[in-house]
């Protein structure tokens, strides 16, 4: 048990991300008090019931009073809208911070409504998984994982010092970033790869009347990968894709080009144009694996054990 | 100890799926003796050192003599040519087999070639890894999962009947389908997945001269799941490609209209038609876990363990 690096952190929003951070500030005695504050009236029911949060408030005023940290962890498009109605109630000297997957749309959504005297410290942890809701968190699943600072303009030092401490007693290896910079790095690594996912699983749908389960069935080829991206949470990513517009439109039309460029060279039979592109592809996941984001498992066979 | 299936199998080409096929043919002793070549010389050497095969031969047409099973085990754009290479050398009554991804395009490739007393079977194993070669082989990859027979015409039932006991043999379900039908959904559920994530990870290595190492330092976000798909062996996926054309061009035109109706819900904030996507996309996940092609286990955090 570490000494708590706040006193008291308000969790507004109980989904995932709130409630594996919760498990994770219990794991690491990270907090004195954890209080949670959700919109929905079953959410908190149930976070009560498996006892996410140390106290779960029935109104957002309620959850951040006196708290030294209030972590936002609502989509991307409900975070202004709650940023407005904590305002009054924030303690002098507190921080404020979330977990949005796009940063400049959280900035411009919430700075307004902040009162001088907190801290703004905008923060994104790349982790998560297909499962959604307060029972689907876990102490360990920033574990390694990266978590970015975006700290805005006049940002307090300290304050930023101070989550990252935060963030590391999660578990989590921190990094800091610029707000624009980080809405391109995630339209290519999360936002793009997203949409496209969801557009594959929607094409697979459409024929499924065509080849009934077979698309269910057959799925473990490649499709099935797509399908877990594919399965995330709808409201997230659609206010995602609405606060990331102009970044993942960008991304969409650089790939729907190179896209066309191969559809060419498959109609044109144009193997060296393939072969070359599948080679250069190849040796990012290499770059991957040294990076210690993945494992060199093969992870098609899932489930079967490597002959060692 | 079962009661082999055949007395001799000959395995052409010394990959990821042969290797496989051989520890499991030892495995549960489906075969008397198994002979394989390899067009590489230094395939065959790795071969003999590891123990690959109880006999390397260093011509086709070596080790397909007395066989009386012969699987194609070579990318599907070399199938004629080796088709061509080993029949006169074809054991009267023997059962010629693939484990091509497509299956039309090797039917006209292969059965010209091989002559009458011979039984043509095509199949193909839906089981792989995103590593390739003689090394990357274990038993246990095809364990639970799909093999699809195509049957041509003529196909004597007595020699599909005891392909398929053979693949149950080394772990497969087995189905049967018709050639233009297996082409067409393995376009939906393999090809176009494949041709899809090699494009995005192609644009983002192109990014990366913008976001240097980010890419992938943060490739956790989802498309660490496009690299391990796009890291598959390049010239099998150049065959796959060109020899499944028209199929994949057909599913390829659909993704791009639905990917272009996204971006514009995107373009014009149409939050609602963005959300009711997801919805349904999210539905077809649960369909492919209860029928047992995946696990709900949350994958995204690799390597974390779920709260129990």
């Amino acid at each position: 048990m570490s000494t708590p690096i706040y006193d008291r952190v308000a969790l507004i929003g109980l989904g995932l991300i709130a409630s594996s951070m919760f498990w994770a500030i219990k794991r690491a005695g990270l907090a004195g008090e954890v209080t949670g504050y959700a919109r929905s009236e079953e959410t908190r029911h149930t976070a009560r019931r498996i006892g996410l949060c140390d106290r779960v408030c029935d109104s957002a005023i309620e959850a951040v009073e006196g708290a030294d940290l209030v972590v936002l962890c609502v989509p991307v498009g409900a975070m202004g809208k709650v940023a407005a109605e904590i305002a009054p109630a924030l303690k002098s000297g507190a921080t404020v911070s979330d977990v949005g997957s796009v940063k400049r749309h959280v900035i411009e959504a919430v700075s307004p409504h902040l009162p001088e005297n907190v801290h703004f410290v905008p923060a994104h942890p790349l982790a998560g998984t297909e499962h959604s809701g307060p029972e689907s968190g876990f102490a360990e699943l920033f574990d390694n994982r990266w978590c970015l600072l975006v700290p805005v303009e006049n940002s307090d030092p300290a304050a930023v010092a101070r989550l990252r401490q935060f963030w590391q007693g999660i578990g989590a290896n921190v990094d800091e970033m610029e707000a624009d910079h980080h809405d391109l790095v995630l339209a290519v690594t999360s936002h793009a790869p997203h949409l496209i996912a969801y557009t594959m699983v929607g094409v697979a749908d459409d024929l499924r009347r065509v080849t009934d389960s077979e698309v269910i069935k057959y799925s473990a080829a490649g499709f099935r990968d797509f399908t877990r991206i594919a399965a995330s949470d709808p409201t997230m990513w659609r206010d995602v894709f609405l606060s990331n517009k102009d970044a993942t439109l960008e991304i969409l039309g650089r790939f729907t080009e190179e896209l066309f460029a191969l559809q060419r060279a498959i109609r044109t039979g144009d193997g060296q144009h393939l072969f070359d592109y599948f080679t250069r592809t190849r040796a990012i996941r290499r770059g991957i694996i040294d990076a210690g984001q993945d494992t060199a498992a093969p992870d098609f066979g899932r489930g079967a054990t490597p002959k060692t």
